[in-house]
């Protein structure tokens, strides 16, 4: 409803000269088959997986299998048109008012985005649920959500990081002509990478986490003899949407104003009015206060590892500075450093997600660490505004330099898109650790359904040899996962890199500005190459997942999703953190300090931001929802492995 | 013995004109001066912590402390003034004889190194073994050798990077003057890094995981109603050496041979050797052959690990010829193939582990884990000779160059050096796995301990939230000790740069070679800074286990010791695979690829070993020993944590 309001406010809006509705279409253009193209091939996929889930765990799972994918699916379709549109009149806005008057479309694009996803999110599960009575079956809508965030995630990380990476090297490094010209055939790529990967995959990656916690949180309160547990979840996330359509609200910036602060602000009072809500709910509804405790540590755990993400990648902060201070000795001293920051980063989060769920545990068990996970992610809405926020800003700036609007305008979209790399950092910390918690109730509610299948508690012992050796296992999934995501990147932004070489070398005139760029060449490369190199990537998961399962049994594949959890959590935080930190350390450089742009200095902090940028927008968020899939079907199969494995349970 | 007949070998070969013998001398001269000083700190160190240990545990667990530092110290003193003699001779005999004539010199003193180590730490534990014939009380040695590897291999690490880095940086990259340039004020420092960090410390880490793991075997024996089986560790750990011996035997390289392949010639006949007599013992005495059945298990994990390090970081397998080509796209690209590989290589590691150990216990419970690790460790003999020949090899060719030997005997010591570079990634492969083994040995032996304290089986369910904390919190020691550790190199890096931008600056004459260069400063500041940048995090790494241990109780330590192991074990593969990857990709790039030396591809080769170097010769083998360190500790302070321990159990 919301949603839809601020979709329309949105479009209302003026999309600016013809110049910038061409370039601006380009981008729409590509997003869109990129899109199409996407959802195609997941067609397929997720009629095949309908089939077979319906097959082997009845037509319930199937039918809500297949529910779930295309409510994810549309979620990302929403957003990413939001994101085109408001882009454009994001510049427009900047041309005619400045930033008073353009950052209110780019940030309400963004929260379009958000309600967008939180309500179709709490809607389905609310639907099922209330159709089924069954949290289990609510397992198969998530489990649909999470494998196409999966794809979306990965493939938008994937085609994001090709074109950017690509565009960079040849344009920038190379022909020396600036980020976001349109004589580089890369560039139209570039942007719509910004949406599938950025907007789309965002949106969609704590739509799945939202459904996942939900469910999980859901399922634990049914093993419990009160009634009203199981429905604690989703009166929680309701007051999360309510509280962040109020801190939509307040956010708004007077000239001269600080985006950035703007932003936080909103966050800052979406956290206090859910708090404030939830507690009244709790009072009112004569719930047991312990829950509400769990909820606050939940949100309580999510701000320490976003602060801690901030803290770690904020320009103003010391670890960027440094970062770019020892640029100055050379690329290899400025990676070392950042990468050991983003190492360090990690600490925070071990110790907010430890702390954190024994803390709930000790309040309600591992209920109350399935409702810390829903109260970390019940102020989502305002997350995913904030986080789609960035791309848009991004794109904004690229129209309005490739419409060539003026200086004073790029400054103001500059801005914009300045205090989005803020909340990006931010938000991915927040994702992660939600996804971390989200993690810790999945592994608790599979311990739960094993134990209604086997009729008795089975205890993951950490000396039991079999549950070491599937952490062991497990862990390698995200290790290996990321090393394949990451190098799919490189494989790809060398093919994207030969066509932009071959067009400079071919086309009359490119380089002058005479000659027109192939742009819809470059984006084919970046979406057949994103999908071909991810889709073997995820049936392997899927595939380890199933294999642990059935030979080597239920205990073993606790230890195999714990592994996943621990090397998945630790990566995603390293890369998210240490990406980030390498980018701002670019950005710090570039603002004048240790030689400025063009200095020695500047070429090394260009390596490190470029080593970053697979990290933070491919691999790194794409591990949360890797372990999320798998963790779910692990609890899917569960009935399965108990009856058919090969070294028993 | 053989050790002492090896010695007199190496000894009375000839030392060369009498520059060489001044490079030597300088080069002793520093690597003394390093252990001195370093020695002087340890000195009050162990002192007080023997005084501690003393008061806490007992007086029999403080001596056995200080007795096991002083073997471990002995280990790397021995191991290092054989490495200083071995290097200039070796350059001396490839001037006379060739390579026929150099190798075995090389190769000899390394296996001084190898048969000094094992035979020390065998003689040591069996000595307090006999006397106390209470395996717990050998705990007491092994802890104070681990703590003091840590410190010989973390220290000389950060030690050898710092010269390493900085001799680079200004020499090659600012000056254009070769490697090993004698103007260079670095270069002494550089050389003498090879000592301390490689040498010594290879030596010194072998030996702490050899005791630990001989140590953990017997006390998992001795909880076993069957006499023997606390001996059995002994025996095999004493027919290891024999095979050692054998295979040092047959390695020898005809001229125009290829010393790598006698290398791993070496290896597998000893390794054969090994099968082969504790077999023989195992019938002979008597013994359940299911324990020779864990042997061969360890033995066989340890070679796929082994094995996955070579072809991981082998400059002729696809890995790093790749990585070679990703560097004409700039060095991020090769950065991230690199990083990307390394990931990857962790699985084999992972799998070998996972299921190496779960094997050997399906054979013989936890005692079956421990016989796992002794036999993998248990060709350590030979694994060091390999492993201490690289320094010499790498040395004596520096000593080549800075004495102006001729192209020609700079050609044979590069060929004895490149064999050593491929040796010392199997070897840092073996020790790693040992390690890991190790580690999961010394879990079962807290438990084995826990479990004789408190009467009855404790219980390590991962889904006890104070176990699922420990992890997180576990995890968060070796990946804060890496990134500490790191920092500490560059910043060293730093202050060494400095300084010899200053002497190239105010010597005069210096950049024509008329100048002296004040080696001493440079050798200083490595000293210095390796030791003030290392005792914090030595500390902060036993505090946090005794804080855990005090305030969240044993239950929480054992997923401390789980979590330490698991991101230890993993940061470890990951850094010393990706460091010899970056290592050979460079040396590929060089060899004339791609464009080959002075390119661009080559240029951004470097870069990439610049950044792997901290990683495998920093922080990668410090890890094994940290996780060594805090498990043994944990151990140790069992007791303690049970009386005290603030949550209870």
């Amino acid at each position: 409803m919301i949603g839809l309001f601020l979709f329309k406010y949105v479009n209302d809006k003026d999309a600016g000269t013809d110049r910038m509705k061409q370039i601006a279409g380009l981008i729409q253009e590509g997003s869109r088959s990129f899109l199409k193209t996407e959802y195609k091939y997941l067609g397929v996929f997720v009629v095949v997986m309908g089939v077979i889930l319906s097959a082997a765990l009845g037509l319930k799972i199937g039918v809500t299998f297949v529910f779930g994918t295309i409510l994810s699916g549309l979620a990302g379709i929403i957003g990413m048109e939001v994101a085109v549109k408001a882009n454009v009149r994001t510049a427009n806005a900047a041309k005619k008012g400045g930033l008073s008057e353009a950052f209110p479309i780019a940030f309400r694009g963004g929260a379009v985005m958000g309600f967008m996803v939180v309500g179709l999110a709490l809607l389905g599960v609310s639907l099922i649920y209330w159709l089924t009575k069954d949290p289990e079956i609510v397992l198969g809508m998530s489990i649909g959500a999470s494998t196409l965030t999966l794809f979306m995630k990965a493939g938008g990380g994937i085609y994001t990081k090709t074109a950017d990476i690509a565009a960079d090297l040849v344009g920038k490094v190379e022909l020396s002509i600036p980020e976001d010209d349109p004589r580089n055939p890369a560039v139209i790529a570039d942007n719509v990478g910004d949406n599938v990967g950025d907007c789309a995959g965002s949106g969609a990656d704590l739509f799945d986490s939202y459904v996942a916690a939900i469910m999980a949180a859901m399922i634990l309160g049914g093993t419990l003899p009160i009634q009203y547990l199981e429905v604690v979840p989703l009166v929680y996330a309701g007051l999360g949407i309510l509280a962040s359509i109020l801190g939509v609200a307040i956010v708004r910036v007077e000239k001269g104003g600080d985006p950035g602060k703007a932003l936080n602000m909103g966050t800052y009072v979406t956290t206090i009015a859910f708090a404030v809500l939830t507690y009244g709910a709790t009072v009112m509804l004569g719930y047991d206060m312990k829950i509400w405790y769990c909820n606050i540590v939940g949100l309580a755990a999510g701000t320490v590892i976003g602060m801690t993400s901030d803290y770690y990648t904020s320009i103003n902060k010391p670890p960027a500075k440094k970062t770019a201070e020892a640029s100055q000795t050379g690329a290899a001293i400025s990676i070392l450093t950042g990468f050991s920051y983003g190492l360090i980063s990690c600490f925070p989060a071990f110790l907010g997600i430890g702390i954190g769920s024994a803390i709930a545990y000790s309040f309600y068990g591992v209920y109350g660490v399935g409702i810390a996970a829903v109260g970390m992610l019940s102020i989502a809405g305002i997350i995913i505004a904030g986080d789609a926020y960035g791309p848009i800003g991004d794109n904004s700036k690229g129209i309005a330099e490739m419409s060539e609007l003026g200086e004073e305008v790029v400054d103001i979209t500059d801005e914009i898109d300045a205090a989005g790399n803020t909340t990006k950092a931010i938000t991915k910390g927040f994702a992660i650790g939600a996804a971390g918690l989200t993690a810790l109730a999945l592994l608790a509610s599979y311990q739960e359904i094993v134990k209604r299948l086997v009729g008795t508690t089975v205890v993951f012992d950490l000396m039991d040899p079999l549950v070491m050796m599937g952490v062991f296992i497990g862990m390698s999934v995200p290790v290996i996962f990321s090393a394949m995501i990451i190098l799919g990147v490189s494989k790809n932004a060398y093919r994207m890199i030969e066509e932009i070489r071959r067009q400079f070398r071919e086309i009359p005139g490119l380089m002058e500005g005479t000659g027109t760029p192939e742009y819809s060449k470059c984006i084919n490369i970046a979406t057949k190459g994103a999908l071909t190199e991810l889709l073997p990537l995820i049936v392997f998961s899927i595939m380890a997942t199933l294999i642990v399962g059935f030979v080597a049994g239920i205990k073993a594949l606790a230890g195999y999703l714990s592994g996943a959890i621990f090397s998945g959590f630790f990566l995603a935080i390293l890369m998210a953190n240490a990406g980030g930190l390498w980018d701002n350390a670019k950005k710090y450089v570039e603002s004048g300090y240790f030689g400025g742009k063009g200095s020695e200095a500047h070429k090394a902090a260009v390596i490190g931001d470029t080593v970053g940028d697979p990290f933070k927008d491919t691999a790194g968020p794409s591990l949360n929802t890797l372990v999320t899939v798998i963790s779910q079907i692990a609890s899917l199969f569960a009935p399965l492995f108990i009856a058919y494995a090969l070294l028993g349970l």
